[in-house]
């Protein structure tokens, strides 16, 4: 029985969201997986640090290529609770990561409805935990109302 | 006589491109202009940071934003010696700049080509000391082959 599974990775993604969402941030939260290893944990922080570049994704690509000490991320896999954005998609696009594994589906300002596209290599799964990572986001607009 | 033409900050832009070439990084620079001041000045640094996220661009908006206490760029320019790739336009959206000028088109990877879009009200000159920014990308290439 294999523990790492997507749900497994894709609930610590959900404990990063958790922690914006505690910050007063949009609640998204990302890491990235090496060999089953977590070499980077990250959560949107656009609020706190006044830029509209520190989506949690952005930063974990960062993060992950720091670690690594090498520009791309072939080997890894990103997990992030909600459909990248056409800049975090580009972000991905750039790193060639392995996959890309998104819980809840963004259909207003997703890549795929802003425009832009992943790297031909990188596999895509998506949908894991979406009603947990979408109840997340809601719960933020409701209580932002 | 206004002297603050966009090929007045182009030429700016070109100069800090030209600091990426000399570090053997691809040669893109960008500034960040408001109210006629330069706000912002950066190149390239992905090789050197190991780092596919820091285009001249991006740190560019982050910068700016940090300059000016504040996410968004409403009232600012920025001027790029080469047209966005999606993970830039993506990141210039989201900071709702009041305009973006580039240089040379990007026929590869630029957004326009690849996905993605400005916000809809950021305006757009394309094409500003074109000939001079694409001669900078050729002369690197060159080297490099």
């Amino acid at each position: 029985m294999d523990i790492f599974t997507d749900e497994y990775f894709m609930r610590i993604a959900l404990s990063e969201a958790q922690i914006a969402f505690e910050k007063e941030e949009i609640p998204v939260g990302a890491i990235v997986v090496s060999d089953n290893k977590i070499i980077a944990k990250c959560h949107n922080l656009t609020e706190l640090l006044h830029d509209v570049t520190a989506h949690a994704e952005l930063q974990a690509v960062s993060s992950a290529a720091n670690y690594l000490d090498a520009k791309y991320l072939k080997s890894c896999t990103l997990f992030v609770t909600l459909e990248p954005c056409q800049m975090c998609a580009g972000a991905l696009y750039w790193s060639q990561v392995s996959r890309v594994v998104w819980g809840a589906s963004d259909e207003k300002r997703g890549f795929q409805t802003m425009g832009g596209q992943l790297h031909p290599k990188t596999k895509v799964t998506a949908g894991i935990l979406a009603d947990e990572c979408a109840a997340l986001m809601r719960s933020f607009f409701e209580k932002k109302r």
